[in-house]
């Protein structure tokens, strides 16, 4: 296990990775059919007809894999992951069956709660590459953590 | 079936709305041991004594609801829902089990791309409420429009 990580220790410009992570058709299918029933996602015939010219996974699924990748990687913070808020998202290549996946993420700001005493915000930036090191997805996000010393 | 949907067939101040979808434990935990293995979405124990006091469901669950809603709601473009990338995505309460989720999504802009001739972007800005009308996640979200004449 990592050691969780307080407010105190984290730091501008400090890295996490982790990965990698094979993507299946079963696994597209299977969150698809739950959460984004659309015709690219579910079906390979009707797919090559689409924008995307093949089958592809959810975008959705994509940063929820990319959440994965996160939990598992060295960045513990006391208490957990919480995202207050993500403040950029984005999917500039699809993400297709075979893909292995991974992530790096870096805190870009570190600061003090304005609302609740004892908190802090750290912003980190993810990055999910492909096998080839496309971007797939970039997320911004905000995630509370609390002080050592409360 | 709703009619698919054009650029042209957009305006600022259209609203969309879908639901309802009643959250159940097993659904929390079942996405929470695939994406996001934390112990306020997988044990109601350990999440007693969390930040929630409580289980809890993921935000990425909650976001991927979100989406099957505006899948399923009138919100229909020719081509599919295919999101860019979001601007704004926050979670101002948590979901629990139990809860009874809902939409509302409003065009907020429409414009043509810059980069895709024949193709338009609309910024669709939707609310995710609960059965006590309390928001739970906002996200803004643009999304890849045809033109009806390209």
């Amino acid at each position: 296990m990592f050691e969780v990580r307080f407010l105190e220790d984290f730091a501008v410009g400090q890295t996490f990775r982790n990965g990698a992570i094979t993507v299946t058709t079963e696994q597209i299918k299977s969150f698809a059919s739950l959460y984004d029933p659309q015709p690219f996602h579910l079906d390979e015939t009707a797919a090559t007809a689409s924008f995307f010219g093949g089958l592809v996974m959810s975008g959705w699924q994509t940063a929820a894999l990319t959440m994965r990748m996160i939990v598992d990687s060295e960045l513990k913070i006391a208490g957990g992951l919480i995202g207050a808020s993500a403040e950029e998202l984005k999917w500039p290549k699809p993400v297709r069956p075979g893909d292995t996946l991974k992530i790096v993420s870096e805190i870009v700001e570190v600061r003090d709660s304005k609302s609740r005493p004892g908190q802090g915000i750290i912003k980190v930036r993810t990055e999910t590459l492909n096998q080839d090191d496309q971007t797939v997805l970039v997320l911004v996000a905000n995630m509370i953590v609390p002080r050592r010393r409360a």
